[in-house]
């Protein structure tokens, strides 16, 4: 089966087209970049050295894109890019695999508060925001345009989902602390993003309006049936990849026993969940280079507060590599085919 | 005036004895150390090479200390030792600055709780615990013995006493996440603080348990009148020094003026405390090498919280630059004498 | 085919279990190890959580692995004991890939110098040292073990071996310097080897008397073909993985098209050699996580020297990807299986 | 004594503002600044927070810096730019001391060759290189323009000079390896030099062309009396900042006592250099914040070469604290005041 990527010059396009080359079942058949054009993908990423197959970065005509026989597409596209592609894809029946933010939100209204315009909001209804392991498997056969999950919200919404169903956790006073390496920027040449200025260093930004904290929200409302406010705080750490988050929430019923088989529950079958024992606390470190989300929690008597942490790779379950995942429960592959 | 240092050979006793050295009203006459005796201070500091005055360590005996013409002591030794040597020097009527949390702690159950026995618990009484911007002047007079406070405790006090003495924060669902520096753990040589573990890794840990909550909490109760319990969630970052502490709170007055204010009344006269602009989240690089605290506040419509960020240096004001501001307001030089 | 390591709680053998579990022509049939017997090895190298195959830890008893179904170990041990597990593996009719030095210098006396006593001595002689891209292929039937190169032999050998062969460079005043990120240390629980020692931080160390010098310097007589003495230059740089290496040498034919050919034709066929062109240098962000080495060269008309750069993973093309490397050439297997 | 900075947004400016904000014979009276001016120094420059005394950048127009009261100036501008505002305060009999390389070269035809076009060709000849601890001091009555020495060629100079003039060393097959941290390039945002590009790799670049190239040459060839050609192979390592470099050179009296006796010889009255025993190291961690030089040297009686290395702190002894120690000695205050 052939796949391709349209736009592959940042950081999770590069995870990206990784995987792919290495996937046992699909044939990387296209990696565009306006910029890149005509050069060998090895030219741009040298850590494929010798591994590139000869492949070279396309042009990213949309309607030429549309026209060939690459069944489905991969969007590694800023914002409101990929709409644009998207349109075209779906129009020709092609399969497509967003990660960016364009079909994450589905309220049109909140998408344009923190995105701006939006390309193309005819197509919101139709796509399907797939967080695989939560996510109902309907979507395999409804969509032809799915929405990755942004990497704060999986490391977010992997552990409180379960939660917030099972009505272990309250709704109120959900602290979410995230940390995250710095490639979760993006490859943007900025003064702020620079060596010197990251190492050593750590501190908040984005304070009560980061962008996925609309995805974030919408997603717990949608899976738990009601409205949800949280608190989410990242911050940018001296690390290339991986994001630790810890959210501290009260407890509805205050056992932590019961948290866990809520959560044993719901990932019983997932390959890509690993719960570590209440004491202990997830590392990037583990994760990085895997798909996984490694989570555990505890309770503190003294507050009545579970407080729960996860780790991730940003650039794998947190994009990429979930995106491959998706595409693996699409077309039928082994959920772990690339992926281990 | 002659000062010395008993044990000095982890990251913030090797702070110490830089700050001092350069020190424009005092003398560093003695640093004691029970590995290091006769060794020159660079032998085992690299860093004074050419700046170490030709002195050496020597022997730590308290008998010793007592009886010599030293008239200030700073205790940069594990907890459980200083005690040891507090009650030698106060005894023969020096003054002593525990970095130590011998003396932190007022109740002595829980000093035994967390750190386990007290082998001088008949001075806890007299100590005080000076965080010099907040605790009242009357120490200077009345102490023999003063316990600087902990790293972590003094990212938490410095923004949220006067928040909490003014009313304008809840006592509530207090949600504190702080990221510290790798020194915080002191010069173990252990393989979770290996470069290779922690470069590239982030991880909460002593979730529920940390000591510095203790210390917190009774601070916390004893500057606003009534008991308090939070949730203190601390995490190890790639870096070699610097906490950020992030706080998330109910506000009580919902507005970020009233909160500024409660800040600004607070810290008008102190050089150490520098309050930022809302909007702007504080950076440990920009702290780093300083004594000051960074802070900042947001306000959250939306979930009615404030988030409060602070950052400082850990070997800094969360620790050996403090108890210097300590001793400079003890001895009545300015403030900021070696500090600037 | 089944394979087992023995010892495996480093840092190269737990790049090599992970490469073995993904191996897509053997099975990784025992590891072993004396302190984690019993363990799960997910326990122990929490990065392997779901993947290792309900593998444990376990005893490493030389007589016991003998007696075993396992055909062919590799023996990632500090030098000296890996002898005695070498000598009975062999005895049993086994094929040992060593990763440590025990069997890559044929002079006993040099071998006594760097390292001590060696346990087997009689097994010298039928060891074979195997670089792959090097080393004549009569060793896949000569050898019963197999001596895998140390790290910074392999980033030095692998650019100048042709060139010796070639006589392209002279044989005098070959100045080698390489940098190593923290893990070509081992995962040793040392002061100098804490984050905070050598973060920020570079050095030079083992000046004249390295280990690895013996190996270089009998490998460079031996595939040149008679004696030559370099000065080797290694440096501790803050990063976990990765090995760059710079030579400066005397150009003996002065023409960098001359030094290219050389190595086209010593590397036509090898998959985990690749050339960049003059004038870029490689990075070692570029090799960490493949088995590759990237070199070029560029010549100075103003010294007559090359200069001659390398980069390589110190855990994979250094250690374990190389030991992978060498099973597949000796199994009859794709020489790149389960190392792209 | 009132002095001025022209040009202060990089990282040596920066690092330059902090030394002389705190130096106790001199006043900062302007720091000017085109893209800066009327904001306050902190506001640019965070880690000044409440040190800044009110202190705003101007602008920074040479005619009215001229005609100013200031005495003395330092330009951290790009080469280029410096030659410009050096020709119109020169005029105006302003002391200045330029930390570009405008003023290093005193061959024009170098100069154009690794820079381009000189500005102001007519001063060169009247400018003096002043390596504080080397330079024959009639240069602080002699001149009115001082070019301070780049960060690599100080780190080369200090330890080369006395031994070529001592003839402890030969003058061919000179081979200097250095690691600078990524503060070297200045605060440029290239994607080169973002965080996630940078950490975790280390990297050869200008190899046989850098810029300090020119000026350590001859400067080498100006100390030693004839003309001298070295390899030079810079790298870029993953820390903020610090150069670590290593030097291998044939000896010509093969006595490692010799070679510490002419650095004795030379360097017996400099608080700025420190002699490490043979056998020691530096480590660029131990002097980052001081401007040090330390260095060692071991003898290799295998290949007869002394293998060299020093440390240093490139913003400091590479970049601004030598401007201050130049300036120190030309108005005539102690070497180290503002220094320690």
């Amino acid at each position: 089966m052939k796949v391709g990527i349209v736009g592959a010059s940042g950081y999770s396009g590069e995870v990206l087209v990784k995987l792919l080359l290495a996937h046992p079942q699909v044939t990387l058949a296209a990696v565009t970049s306006r910029t890149h054009a005509g050069k060998p993908l090895a030219a741009v990423i040298p850590a494929l050295r010798g591994l590139d197959r000869g492949l070279k970065f396309v042009d990213s005509d949309p309607a030429a894109l549309a026209a060939g026989d690459i069944g489905l597409f991969f969007l590694a596209l800023p914002h409101g890019a990929a709409a644009v592609y998207a349109k075209a894809l779906v129009a020709a029946g092609k399969r497509v695999i967003d990660l960016s933010a364009d079909f994450r939100i589905r309220d049109l209204a909140t998408y344009q508060k923190y995105y701006g315009e939006h390309h193309a909001p005819e197509l919101i209804s139709a796509a399907r925001f797939v967080l695989p392991e939560l996510t109902a498997p309907a979507w395999k056969t409804e969509a032809g345009l799915v929405a990755a999950p942004g990497c704060y919200p999986t490391s977010v919404l992997v552990p409180l989902v379960p939660l917030l169903r099972a009505g272990v956790i309250g709704r109120e006073h959900i602290v979410v602390n995230s940390c995250s390496g710095v490639s979760g920027a993006g490859k943007k040449a900025e003064e702020m993003y620079l060596f010197v200025e990251r190492a050593e260093s750590i501190k908040a930004y984005g304070l009560t309006k980061h962008r996925h904290l609309a995805e974030m929200e919408e997603q717990l409302a949608h899976f738990s049936g009601a409205p949800i406010a949280i608190q989410f705080n990242p911050h940018l750490v001296p690390m290339r990849r991986g994001i630790a988050t810890t959210i501290t929430v009260p407890a509805a019923k205050p056992s932590i026993e019961t948290l866990y088989d809520a959560w044993r529950t719901a990932y019983a079958g997932s390959p890509f969940v690993q719960l570590l024992p209440a004491g202990e606390t997830p590392d990037t470190a583990h994760v990085v280079g895997t798909n996984r989300v490694d989570m555990s929690a505890v309770l503190d008597a003294r507050t009545g507060n579970f407080v729960i942490t996860s780790a991730e790779d940003n650039l794998m379950k947190g994009a990429s590599g979930q995106a491959v995942q998706i595409m693996n429960l699409w077309c039928g592959f082994p959920e772990t085919a690339g992926l281990v």
